[in-house]
């Protein structure tokens, strides 16, 4: 029965010990209730008709703010505009993983900003990125 | 006194208004607390020499890590390295004005990473940029 007991003992031991690991590694993998997998990061560089430049901002923001308010997996959508060529734009995207960005690009929204802005986009580059660190307030 | 009455009534109607229209522009000048003047934006392009590329990350990581934690104006400092080219690095940065950005690079942690790695940075090319639209979560 001492045996048996100390047996229980060493099992309640183990289980707890187990329980405790899991518990820091269930926090460590998640921070703010979200996993810590880096999210997707690719930087566009567009290229604008200058004629048309103004229309081409509008649309944008209207999708970036569509997105951002609709999509919970579209984690930062930031246009600039380069000060030297204000028809050079940048857009720094991240998005919560792969599966977000395919769904990003099946939503209204995107489509339409696609459709309006086909004849103002002069060229398009997506440049896939990983993060080093994603340091923010 | 009727007239002197209505005089008192005519100004205190005034100023109530004056009141208002002051708190309404306060109010719409403001956003959680900050101005609404748009960050001062930076996209840093570096090209890092690949033998060293982990000493670099690592003085990098730190700098944006202090940066963030130490200084209100510093916004963000998303660090990323190109997929296809690993040392060519970038950083998209966000202060809160010019003199939040002429107060980073005056504190001991900037100064720190620029001593750190100026052995290690083969190229640098700062882009000003202004913002569309920084649509975040």
């Amino acid at each position: 029965m001492g045996l048996g007991r100390c047996n229980l003992a060493r099992a309640l031991f183990v289980f707890c010990a187990a329980l405790a690991i899991g518990v820091v590694v269930c926090a460590l993998s998640s921070a703010n209730g979200q996993t810590r997998k880096p999210p997707l990061v690719r930087i566009a560089e567009l290229e604008i008709d200058s004629q048309q430049l103004f229309a081409y901002r509008d649309a944008l923001k209207e999708e970036i703010a569509t997105s951002i308010r609709l999509e919970p997996g579209v984690l930062t959508l930031y246009a600039v505009a380069l000060k030297d060529h204000p028809n050079q734009v940048r857009i720094f995207e991240t998005y919560q993983d792969q599966a977000a960005y395919e769904s990003h690009i099946q939503t209204p929204h995107f489509k339409k900003y696609k459709n309006e802005t086909q004849g103002m986009v002069k060229s398009l580059k997506l440049v896939e990125a990983e993060p080093i660190l994603l340091g923010k307030k």
